[in-house]
């Protein structure tokens, strides 16, 4: 099998994750619940993973690392935590719905406005919008790092510096890019950072969360038992506890934990080098079939290893089943949960076929890829 | 190292527990993203497990078993998500914060009206307070089936049976009771059962969820990625996806799933039989120590396998300690998320330690303990 569905989730992880998972399945009691040895070394590795990922993503204060159970919860906390009524808000058509429908919601129930920051013909943000769009009520630009379907990267630094300027909180949806692109926080001047464990960080599921810039305050999500200040009746006012109700994943946390470490000692860069290299070989590969497009921008900018194509006018989800079946490769097709990014490239109808591609993946892996593709669109 | 918190965490769980969850992490990919086998493997996986689960708890419907991280996330979906401005709820003293708080926040928010069934000196609900409570406005029973502190369970039938015949809501928190009380969801009326996975299921941290009785509608909480209906605004209607957003903890999913076997083949009766004796041995030993005082009651009703105490005056962290470092044995002091039943019982400031037993306890792990109370008792 070849498994070219990272985007969706790295299946394939180092084994040291595993192992750690197992390892914390067998000794770790409730992190913050209770002072015994079990209890205290679920705490020990709960906040060691912390400060890993603030140091990662140059996050300030490693208690300002929130735990949630995917970037989906992440960036409902931030979005709906943060933003008030009447707000405007400035996001862009390559979102998830994992934006997208906080947004809305927040729209339909509270009265945020939203601002949508279009693309060019090649799926990279048109940079001057940002700026533009800006109102006296604007409160918040959200974006992604990179769309989940083209693997275009928004450049964050200049995003970032727009924001400072107008004093706009900056919230980044960094699923696509977390443990692959670098992220500096702080040079970037991101407010809320929201990440998911199971994709580039090569975590467990169950993982995510937020890093939060000292002084920002996000509203409680869910509220409960917080193993202190028990008798109050609301959570406590610290991060991380404010936010970070019930029984943490520890088991899946002590996975994450292990993942960081061979991201740091892989480095962040020589992933990111590899993951380019295969997806521009496979780029390079498909272009010289005839009847496939290939959506997004591969002129050099930064972004994720992500191609996203389609060939003539064939339903990507028949490509997607042929690839699979007949050549047993795994793939993701349809709307990738990116409407708006699909209506902009005029692919509502169609979809999409993406081929995401991770660490583990190889050349061999990717002309059979190719090889497949081109048997497909001869047929 | 004797572990006697299994309240906080059942820290020893069947080895095919870890197992599964290991062979999940390198085989499956994410579910309901996409139609290759991988993805289609974790699906199944999910599925699974919402049908053990249902048959489980007598849950009509399979697809009405939804996911979260935890109970308390589940918690706050049910209560935050059913009940509107105005309405008056019906709780217990028994409550953890992970119900307290949720409804604290809707009282302070919405006006929601909270009433409390208080306690006998046994720390038995005042059954009669369910009916006496209910006003014109009263539109749901939240409680929990065993209190986390004593380990009482209410009787569940019963209040269902009030809840039927006043047309209320029966919200029930099962966070100390799945695995190894008996839940019956259609016997005993529960519209709403919220459940851990890592306590009594003997599962993984970072999973848990509700069973939703048909026709109870729940607004979506947390609001993303369906892959389904992506083109909507709207989280889909249909559950499970309406109140699962993003990518669920497969992962863990595939333990619980795993944990859901080895307590079929074992027999949860079989497992509420053997910690019931452990707890009643114990209780029996520490009952003859001069200056333990226990909670809760233990004149045979049904409960879970929890023993609560307190020597003399003596600060419950600070015996808890001891119990620790010098006999290795990990036990739970303090609040426990209890305000109100530590409040009950006069135990607000000692707090009380709490002993909780699995089925992996042995007879020898409690004589130990009684013998090691004894000693610290004696200093």
């Amino acid at each position: 099998m070849i498994y070219l569905d990272n985007a969706a989730t790295t299946m394939k992880k180092p084994p040291q994750v595993a192992e750690a998972v197992c390892r914390a399945m067998n000794t770790m009691g409730n992190a913050s619940r209770g002072a015994h040895r079990e209890a205290l070394s679920a705490s020990r590795i709960v906040y060691d993973t912390r400060v890993k990922l603030a140091e990662l993503f140059h996050c300030p204060r490693a208690d300002h690392v929130v735990f949630t159970c995917n970037s989906t919860e992440a960036l409902n906390i931030a979005i709906c935590g943060t933003l008030n009524p009447g707000d405007h808000v400035i996001t862009t058509v390559m979102e998830h719905n994992s934006v997208l429908r906080p947004l809305y919601r927040l729209k339909d129930e509270q009265g945020v406005k939203l601002s949508f920051v279009h693309c060019d013909s090649f799926g990279c943000p048109i940079y001057e919008q940002f700026e533009t769009l800006i109102t006296p009520k604007t409160r918040a630009i959200v974006c992604t790092h990179a769309s989940n379907l083209t693997g275009n990267a928004i450049d964050l630094e200049r995003v970032g510096k727009i924001a400072k300027e107008h004093g706009l909180l900056l919230i980044v949806d960094a699923s696509q890019t977390a443990g692959v692109l670098p992220i500096d926080m702080e040079q970037m001047q991101i407010g809320i950072l929201c990440f998911t464990g199971h994709k580039g960080l090569m975590g467990p599921q169950g993982t995510g969360g937020l890093c939060i810039r000292e002084g920002i305050e996000i509203r409680p999500w869910k509220v409960g038992g917080s193993g202190v200040q028990s008798y109050s009746h609301t959570q406590p006012k610290e991060y991380p506890t404010r936010l970070e109700a019930g029984t943490l994943n520890s088991h899946g946390i002590a996975g994450l934990s292990a993942a960081l470490d061979f991201l740091r000692e892989t480095g962040v860069e020589e992933i990111a080098r590899k993951e380019d290299a295969l997806m521009r070989r496979f780029y390079d590969g498909v272009m010289q079939i005839p009847g496939v497009r290939v959506y997004g921008d591969f002129s050099g900018a930064e972004k994720s290893a992500i191609v996203a194509l389609n060939i003539r006018d064939y339903d990507s989800a028949a490509v997607a089943d042929e690839l699979s079946e007949t050549y047993d490769i795994a793939v993701r097709p349809g709307a990738h949960c990116a409407p708006l990014m699909h209506q902009e490239l005029g692919t509502s109808e169609q979809g999409s076929v993406r081929f995401s591609f991770s660490w583990y993946n190889t050349e061999e892996e990717i002309d059979e890829a190719i090889r497949a593709l081109k048997e497909i669109a001869e047929e």
